[in-house]
């Protein structure tokens, strides 16, 4: 570290350094602004693995030519409902955020949306897209894979994406339901963090080379797998995983996550396919009444007894909302490591970086 | 006992019962052998919660008028692509595969087709009607709720329903994909066979009134819950529990399985909420290849490594092909006390069960 302050920021100085860096690789304003703030939010909810630290391999993406921001996505099959999309190797938000937006126009007319896409750079969270049905009054949902990284049930080898997907809904007053979760056990992201910081996984999470379970992160990276989620059912979350893969590998065309084959010059990341629908809740009941009904079942849940142990009952996508309102207060804190990556892509696009250093 | 026999059967024996029991209450031809096909069909694929253990209560709902068999449904709500049925206490089985039909015959025409239902007796097995769509060239979907069961993540109380689903999706020369799960760890009826040997459950399956963790299955039926699964990541299972309650309580007009206040006369089992999906593959990809991308992740997946204690990775829905194989040839398996309230349900309706006891 050049300077001695502690690599905590604020929304604002994320936000102002990432516009800036994207802005000096040659994204547009609106791109540049449209990245960012679904990086930053990220970062807002706690979801740090899809937050800032994904700059320098968008940057890196982008200055070879693998990431081409400003292209134009192309709709290759559609009906009225439905529509595959040829991301062109835009910019994963970009592409993603237009894609669901065509998702939600084809259900404005037809109920229901469901648009695949392939061709696409790192998308980041998948709750940005879910969540832009329910203003809508609809519900949205959005998954995608990626490389392999996730053993099948039974199995050693890495052959699923973990699976990332997420279903908003609108709630009426309270904040929108948001389930945004993958099928393995844990993100990739906090294997890295666990290896950084020399700690030890909690069993259950990864297997080695050899399929056997193993609580030292180095185990992942040298051939082993991370865990489809589910415990002593752990077939459930494998098998959740490869609908996933099917949504959003075989039905946008990109393909399954194990074969790397097609696609073995491209970096991870940067080559996702994704499934989003949009439904209309009004065609099958009352936008009024289907919010009180959320309301009220949200508040039924919380208000039930809590179990030994807990006290309190969350609903999926509240620890979010509770993130943001800490750190929007108390600031960011990005950990050195991943701050002095930011830095050094910063700099070498002449960015002058005094101020965060 | 009345006979020495064991009470093993043959797939025949048990159709040849059941369609003569509902044919006594008065059910149709038609309906009682679809009813009957469907749940034997359970039986052998080795989901016997689902099998023919439902007929004493079927008869039940049927004696006392809550289960209509023969009655029209109805749908109360329609668009291109959308419908909710009215299932009009009709025998669930033949409601759900009537609003399945709907649907495929919706994403015929215009690619997708989802329809919702309400006010329909216990439909038996999800993947019956998921499996309807892969014949189409159509991924097919179903969940339902039902009573409450199952606690929230941090909840002590029965809120949301076990919200079982499936996803059958269709596989060329190999057997359709078919992920037919619950959200719960077990199913209750594995409680039930817990606690009719007099045996004890594995740690975190259920928690007792208090929502501590217990192995009593009798802990369960004293006012305890089932678990989401997910092991240590079980928000992810109550999550998906509540999207199941949403999708098929909500949006069916049903309710959610919290709320038994509103039919609090029906019992469990014979309301029943259902949302069920058929997507048209060819809209996204033509069938033939998706189709053997499909082949290609199965090998793919079965030729992997396996991991240490296991030596076969099995693909969802083969573990049912498997039984169903073994119990054609050997016969199907019906615990004493159940074979004997199907036998007493029998007798009441004057059927002859000589060749049965």
């Amino acid at each position: 570290m050049e300077g001695e302050r502690t690599p905590v920021f604020t929304y604002d100085e994320l936000r102002c350094l990432s516009t800036e860096i994207f802005e000096a690789v040659g994204v547009s304003k609106k791109e540049a602004k449209l990245v960012t703030d679904m990086l930053v939010k990220s970062n807002l909810v706690g979801m740090d693995s899809h937050g800032v630290q994904q700059i320098p391999s968008y940057v890196e993406n982008i200055l070879k030519g693998i990431c081409k921001p400003g292209s134009k996505i192309d709709i290759v099959k559609e009906t009225s409902t439905t529509a595959v999309v040829n991301g062109n190797r835009g910019l994963g938000q970009v592409v993603a955020t237009e894609s669901m937006n065509i998702a939600i126009k084809k259900a404005q007319k037809y109920n229901i949306g469901i648009v695949t896409t392939f061709n696409c750079n790192h998308i980041g969270r998948m709750a940005d897209y879910a969540l832009m049905a329910p203003p809508h009054n609809m519900i949205g949902y959005c998954c995608v894979t990626d490389k392999p990284a996730l053993a099948p049930y039974g199995g050693a080898e890495r052959m699923l994406n973990p699976s990332p997907f997420c279903w908003a809904i609108p709630a009426g007053k309270e904040n929108p339901f948001m389930l945004d979760i993958s099928a393995s056990v844990c993100a990739i992201g906090k294997i890295l963090v666990a290896r950084d910081m020399g700690k030890k996984l909690p069993l259950g999470w990864i297997i080695d080379k050899d399929g056997k379970p193993t609580t030292d992160p180095e185990d992942y990276f040298n051939g082993g797998a991370v865990l489809p989620f589910g415990g002593q059912v752990a077939y459930k979350g494998y098998g959740i995983a490869m609908v996933v893969d099917i949504l959003a590998g075989l039905l946008s065309g990109r393909g399954p996550a194990y074969d790397q084959s097609r696609r073995e010059s491209l970096p991870p990341g940067s080559d996702q396919g994704i499934f989003q629908m949009a439904l209309k809740i009004s065609s099958f009941q009352p936008i009024g009444e289907f919010k009180s009904e959320m309301v009220n079942l949200i508040k039924a849940l919380k208000n039930s007894k809590t179990a030994y142990g807990f006290k309190e009952i969350l609903i999926p996508g509240e620890i979010e909302i509770k993130n943001e309102k800490i750190r929007l207060k108390e600031g960011i804190n990005i950990p050195t490591k991943t701050w002095n990556k930011i830095i050094k892509t910063a700099k070498n696009l002449k960015i002058n970086v005094n101020s965060f250093i």
